[in-house]
């Protein structure tokens, strides 16, 4: 039996090398981490299990409640911002004035969530009941059924859930790096503001107003975003931009009601087939969006953020393997290149049903949802714009409503056309001295050297903030690049939220 | 007042053309008819309540009893037909055998019906809860809601649900007939034979093996079947013939997962794209089929077929204007003329979710079902050949399964093809006498002339009835042309019950 003496020696020696010399703030945000994780698990659990879907008002407004009791649990006044405009979210904010502090920062995420179809979830997840898995659900992850609350949670695991990575995470993150630097003693170096925005998802209708209304509250010398995923690498990653985005939603019609495919066949005309014809004319086999003037005024990389794309390129054969994809769209053409040009995507297709539900008819309606990203230059109205034009000009005759008997009678392909609301890009200068120091805030917080992107390839109403606030913007995407967000089986990898509560703490405290 | 005696004098009058003569086999059949009415419409909502949709096997066979019972209350030994096959739905057969007949007559009708998207059903219908229409729901038809079972039913009104029209309306005609006829006194002049199907809307899979096995009992000098819509004029309808019929589902792969548009667009490709891109190329907006050889081997219509096709057309503008459409898929052809020709339909799309319910992704898969309708000449599987080969030949790798991910990483574009069980198209010559006797009986129920019809545009599997007895086929289509037949908001409209059970009464009793 070993001496309570000798155990008492060998504990010391160990701790002596972390004795010697001071703490880093890394250091001790990750042993309060580690102290607490049943605690913050608990709370975000709780947080993504609270349905979000940006047009289910009332639970988004149960959202933006629980936030502010985060905010006031960590010791921060909190106020939701609005305007008064029926259906308009909510903005969570907080302030936390420093002291001293010479320059202003907000910190911002979205806590509203894309639409969910439950019954394309696999079994046993659901949006709004969080579990753990093992992995993700496409690389076999399974539930992990003996999990019990308040147990140790491998930092492997996902927590499955609508929102809980994009982007219930960034509020979980940043709330938990404030707390973590006071608790630990710290101070931040710089004001802070946090605001937690409500309505992301469907474009960040009321944001301009929002700012516009509340122009005081949100002026600061930088807003940094924590929304997106990191690198495929696994890099933590500072991104410089964001693409614009609007969404088009298209129903062709066809007869007034479903035909007996047998009875009409020949006779009937098919929306499907017409839909089909009109969606392959919009893009080649080449990847080449085929609408005129679609690419006219893409503002092409600099040779600054050419480099920077190229030090952030990596194996896409890794990603291709893991997608199960023998090539990209465009063979030779990296992920990140692809970054530079704006898209044109099919986000679904639905006319009537298929396999087991299919009938024999002839459908009497298809419907096709359109999705725009734009890049630097792009305008999205005028993008809009080009793609009712090239529809027009396939024959269509467009309308923005159900079609009347009368237009029936005189239009043998009709088309009804929605146009949602869109944004346009946004990107900061790489040379900007502030963002130099974000760089190097998240540089200490890991060894891998940080991916600068001149812009990811998702969306952010980040212009907006530049329009009505005259304030730069960056984004530190901060989850798992396969978080399957937007999607069915959404997750986030716990690890990444460990990692993200460290990198916010550093940016709290930036030189 | 009047006085009594005036009432009577004048009843005698109004009776005495009719006392005069001797009651015509259809005076009777209707007199019982109306005598009966609350009875026939009960029995009838009890079975279009019976879910029937060909794969519910359960259910199905629920039917099947409930036919059984139908048969035994009109005095008819009923069994049931079957084969040794796992999934096989039984055949309902029965036999009256009449002293002195001559000829035997088989009456068919099929009492399951097609997949149900209950969602797809108009406000107030379920597929399997029958109630009254005042019209059709696309003729802003209301729900009867103040009528109550026992109460007269107006025979303008429609009864919804799924078989209502396609086909329990056969199998209710066809017994009523008989139960008139023999109610009233009156003698089939056939042995008459009931036969009704339990798989014909998948294809009729077991439809050979099951005549093979019983064939003593499915052998006559020629069947009728009841399937199918009157013309759109609404005069009764001999048809000469019935197209073939084959499924084709196809899913096109991309991702494993569905992937953010935004972080992947311009990178993944995308499987709706591709597969629209896929069924433009099927047929022009022409209305051809671009698919090889895809009418190289149809059996034209003969100089006497064409005549009765020109003597059955009909204003096609009435048709489209009650349809919405300007203009039929190929201006010009008529409804009937394109009977002619084979078919290759959509009957749906389906790739991730469109409108409210669409989310900002790259689908990772994308399906169609496509429905072949075959004329004589056609061979199923040859035509289905032609399909799979033009898919081969726009560059894609066809599977029948799964794909694993050694074909992920071989091949940039896959699709699983599965083909179902199909048949052939069969057509009886129109100047057979036993085709002349049938005509003759139908038109002894009508003052306007009756349509003959070298084909249907629909489908039925009687070339296998061909094939294994040897016998002709006819078919008696006998609901309502705009029924939504395979559609949401089925329904058949009364008065057409009740012309069905005078015609199917007249057959029985053919010179």
């Amino acid at each position: 039996m070993h001496s309570r003496r000798f155990v008492c020696a060998a504990l010391v020696i160990v701790a002596l090398p972390l004795a010697l010399r001071a703490q880093t703030l890394q250091e001790k945000i990750r042993a309060h981490r580690v102290a607490h994780e049943s605690e913050l698990i608990a709370e975000f659990r709780d947080f993504v299990a609270i349905p979000n879907v940006s047009s289910d008002h009332e639970n988004v407004r149960r959202n933006a409640d629980y936030i502010v009791g985060m905010l006031k649990k960590r010791g921060v006044a909190a106020e939701l911002l609005t305007i008064d405009r029926p259906g308009a979210n909510p903005v969570v904010f907080g302030e936390v004035r420093v002291p001293g502090a010479t320059r202003t920062v907000v910190f911002y995420a979205h806590y509203d969530g894309q639409p969910v179809n439950p019954k394309q979830w696999a079994e046993g997840l659901a949006p709004f009941q969080p579990v753990f898995l093992t992995d993700t659900v496409e690389h076999g992850g399974k539930i992990v059924a003996d999990w019990q609350p308040g147990q140790p949670v491998n930092p492997q695991w996902r927590l499955s859930g609508r929102g809980a990575a994009d982007d219930k995470a960034g509020v979980m993150m940043i709330l938990n790096a404030y707390d973590a630097l006071v608790k630990t003693g710290g101070v931040p170096s710089v004001n802070v503001k946090f605001f937690f925005e409500g309505e992301e998802e469907i474009g960040s209708t009321n944001l301009g107003a929002i700012l516009a209304a509340h122009k005081a509250k949100a002026a600061a010398d930088l807003w940094i975003i924590c929304d997106g995923p990191r690198h495929v690498s696994g890099r933590k990653v500072v991104s410089f931009g964001v693409r614009g985005d609007v969404n088009l939603d298209l129903t062709a019609y066809a007869a007034k009601r479903p035909l007996h495919s047998g009875n009409y066949g020949n006779f009937a005309p098919n929306p499907a087939l017409r839909l089909a014809s009109l969606l392959a004319s919009m893009k080649g086999d080449d990847g080449r969006v085929l609408v005129k003037n679609f690419y006219d005024d893409d503002v092409q990389f600099s040779e600054t953020e050419k480099l920077a794309v190229e030090e952030a390129s990596f194996t896409d054969a890794q990603l291709l393997a893991e997608l199960g994809l023998k090539e990209p769209e465009v063979p030779g053409r990296s992920l990140l290149a692809g970054f530079e040009l704006p898209t044109l995507n099919i986000n679904g297709i639905t006319s009537a049903n298929t396999g087991k539900l299919a009938a024999n008819i002839i459908p009497s309606t298809a419907k096709a949802t359109l999705d725009l990203r734009l890049v630097l230059g792009n305008d999205w109205q005028r993008q809009t714009g080009r793609v009712l034009e090239h529809i027009k000009a396939q024959g269509w005759h467009v309308i923005d409503h159900e079609p009347t008997d009368a237009e029936r009678a005189q239009f043998a392909k009709l088309i009804r056309v929605e146009v949602g609301q869109g944004y346009n890009a946004q990107r900061t200068p790489m040379s900007l001295p502030l963002a130099q120091a974000v760089v190097a805030a998240v540089q200490s917080t890991t060894s891998e050297p940080v991916v600068k992107l001149p812009t990811v390839g998702g969306s952010l109403p980040l212009i907006i903030i530049e329009q009505v606030l005259g304030t730069r913007v960056l984004t530190v995407p901060s989850v798992n690049y396969d978080n399957n967000q937007h999607a069915e089986n959404e997750n986030v990898k716990v690890q990444y939220l460990w990692d993200g509560i460290e990198t916010f703490a550093a940016l709290m405290t930036m030189k």
